[in-house]
């Protein structure tokens, strides 16, 4: 498990816009990633799905990945993610990543037409080829509109150097399962399905990539920590604690709940990038009761 | 939790059929049985879908049910499985199998034309008023063609006195969180997806519905003494061993690979009836790997 | 097409129940039948999914196949279903349904486990061996749980002698598509999706399985009439006019809403078999709206 | 149906790249909409998914839609691909759009968060309201990751005033029909599932919206006029004639085999944009024999 760059709570901050929508607020952004740090998060992961990457234009994710890999400075691993739909822009955004200071970047085979095997397999390649630092592949057919079989995800990681680790967001236990026997245990995987943080650390999960800590930083800590130590009684108790809040963010749409429950917390992000509406009245008083059962 | 009738591993025979699909062949069912508590089942479950249940006639059905209680002769407790199409014969097994001595039923809404949710209700109502034994709601939209939310089982269960447990059959963890949360932890439920078994006990089963003590008995139970003894890394250890024969076994039709794997350990338990057939040549290859593997 | 046994429309009686569940009742049923074909059905089909087979004990089966031929005394072919879950059971059925004089038999692989193909080609052979009528393969994973592929189809029918037809019911047309493009035009096929008739037609559908002649006999008629004399408009028509009454007794469960469409007719042919509940008032009263527009 | 702008043949062009993928060759997207045009295309849709609209950068979007309706010259109508996914870059290209000369815009619900009905309805209430041309509403789960209701789409285009048409692409007939019903007839609607078109004909589908042309212009216009007239027969045997080609341009994704096709007809149209990869040898074969047996 040497390759093992990341190791428990890996946090997406969402990405800030400044108002009526005029471009992403780098300040605001740099305050999100400090406080994730001095929370405890053990990386942080800016550009993904929750950090509304794929709304951005070329400009505006350049602004972004270069500002959050200075504002984590290398308190701990920063993975930024890279995805685009044409393989030439995910490449251009690599290298970027990695000029600016990235330890590794995040790759989602976003798609419009369905890609066949083949072309997902050099769409990575091209991808590793270009760069020097780790890549992680992440699966998320509810997003992507891809699904990648274990099988296929192994194969990746096998045959293409720098493609390391993956991040499952199937949210199907079966699929670490297939992982960790296709490889001998040796490809670390990362669950990016909240409401399955339980069983894929009890399946041996490295990690757990979340936007869950801008709303409950401790939480997330305390069930990576009974994990590792083997206490199942504590993390499933710790788990069910916090599953009401991690099921709300998923069925709400990261960007759009965890805006509004930094709102909630004092803290003014912003609101998500159109067509994504604001949580509305209804959805705030939810989230707010169960962040305030949570965080005191 | 008073409600908790069983706990642990819940072991399902196989139903022997004689030579020449002669009938249901009594005297191997009851060696069956024996060795199964042996072996240290905590609860016997004849008559399930690993039974074959759906395949016998009404005769045959009796006879089975009659022959397992009396084998099992309260060593452990008896869970008799009694679905059927109509509600009238499920509420004629029902009675059947209470006067015969079993502990509890199981009951699965088989459906040819996909029922309503008060028709599902109603059928469960029935067969809770005609017995005074506990209902144990088998939920597996793979063999019945029906899928229960969890809110729909919680009803039931809360609004029909004799139906006071759950077993999830559908592979999804996430019914086991719903049921969970929605019954404030109150309602025992058992897991009766194999590949699941980890991350079931990981949620909070209290106990597992299993086909494989036939074959590998001292592994389930491995499993379930990890678990409760709250040690998740030697839960997950015995896990990942014995996870490819529970990958086999459900891919390969439970009567099938059950029925092969007994023979290929010196038990002549025959073949399942037709339209099923035996297992083929290179899966009997695989299967005693496995087995031989876990065995010894 | 010299196989084609049966063209036009194929009508689905019902099977009535005394009161109190008490047993078939014969008598209406005959009565049924001579209605369905008074009103001009080109072939009846007793013993299908509307006729609840799969709800009947063998011995009711028995009764129900033996007066329907009776009944329909070579005026029109009968197509008995026969479908069970055990071969041998399915097999007992065919030579019956032979033997009264049925003129070709419709078999469905019902499953409880899933068969494989292998299991399902067998389970065709042997009954297909057992008799010297035709078979009409039956395709419906809505009810069966299993959803065989126009590949396999067209296997069986060219392989095994008397299985010359195929119903159709997964509502898909592309599957008709797919069987006539590899029947090279060769092999009838059956709509048995009520939604779907104009589509079919068009697509060169022999005939059209449907329960909808127990409400509104002209109707299909006008859709076959129009379609056979390639009058695209007219078929067109006449489809969208019926449209919303085949919409509403597929949604419902045709047992449950061709018996409340018979009772609202002036004909008594009582209710469905539990856990299969009559139609509730609301639908009543919707359906008798649409039975009124359609035959004034 | 006053508000039909387009019926009919609507056809799509691919967007051709120069040499070593350096940008977008107008030329050759000239000489391609010539032909188009000159074989009987009753309208032109760039920008499509066949365009790999979803593949450009804004100022290669731009470039395409502004040549394009200048190449067509009012000689048949032009309906613009606009979709983005952000709403103010897709009402920016909307504008854009009307101010080069489209009569029409197309606007697929591209999404990587699931949306909610009230952010697709506000998507296209944003659009409409930026233009005074009118627009087709496109529904194609399969590659936006958004599946539209029919109960929904009628509801945008009764309500938003500039949408007044529909492309259905999920290939489900049924939806037709609904829009059929729920719109009372007039809502015109529009084919985009190639295997589906006499059927859609058949239900009464407005026009085909289809790339097929790009490769046998005659046969799409000799079902949409036998299925004007009225005759059935006629459609069904064009239809089974051309459905092979149709079957396999659907699998292998539009850009990448109509650009094979176009090579293979002797028109350089280039490749696509990777991670999109040529048609491979054998696919290549396959589809010259598909063209050559049409096209003689």
């Amino acid at each position: 498990m040497s390759k093992t760059l990341f190791k428990g709570i890996i946090s997406y901050p969402i990405t800030p816009f400044l108002a009526e929508d005029n471009g992403v607020d780098i300040k605001t952004l740099g305050q999100l990633i400090d406080r994730l740090i001095q929370d405890g998060s053990h990386a942080i992961a800016p550009l993904g799905s929750t950090g509304e990457s794929a709304y951005l234009n070329d400009e505006e994710w350049s602004t972004v990945a270069e500002a959050s890999v200075k504002q984590v400075a290398k308190r701990v691993p920063t993975v930024v993610g890279i995805s685009d739909l044409t393989t030439q822009n995910a490449v251009r955004r690599a290298k970027f990543a990695e000029k600016v200071g990235a330890d590794a970047v995040m790759v989602l085979p976003i798609s419009y037409w369905k890609l066949t095997e083949r072309e997902i397999f050099q769409h990575y390649a091209a991808i590793s080829e270009a760069i020097g630092i780790p890549v992680m592949l992440y699966n998320n057919p509810a997003t992507s509109g891809l699904d990648l079989s274990p099988e296929l995800i192994v194969r990746i990681i096998k045959e293409i150097d720098n493609v390391t680790m993956v991040k499952e967001s199937s949210g199907d236990i079966q699929r670490m399962h297939r992982i960790f026997q296709l490889s001998n245990e040796e490809i670390p995987f990362y669950n990016g399905s909240n409401p399955l943080a339980l069983e894929a650390f009890a399946a041996g999960a490295a990690g757990w990539c979340t936007a869950a800590p801008n709303l409950i930083p401790a939480w997330p800590l305390k069930l990576y920590e009974a994990s590792l130590a083997g206490d199942l009684k504590q993390a499933r108790e710790v788990f069910y604690k916090q599953l009401p809040l991690l099921q709300f963010i998923l069925k709400g749409g990261l960007p759009t709940t965890i805006k509004a429950g930094l709102q909630l917390r004092g803290f003014d992000a912003g609101v998500p990038r159109k067509p994504l509406l604001p949580l509305d009245s209804a959805g705030q008083n939810e989230l707010a009761a169960l962040i305030k059962q949570l965080n005191g």
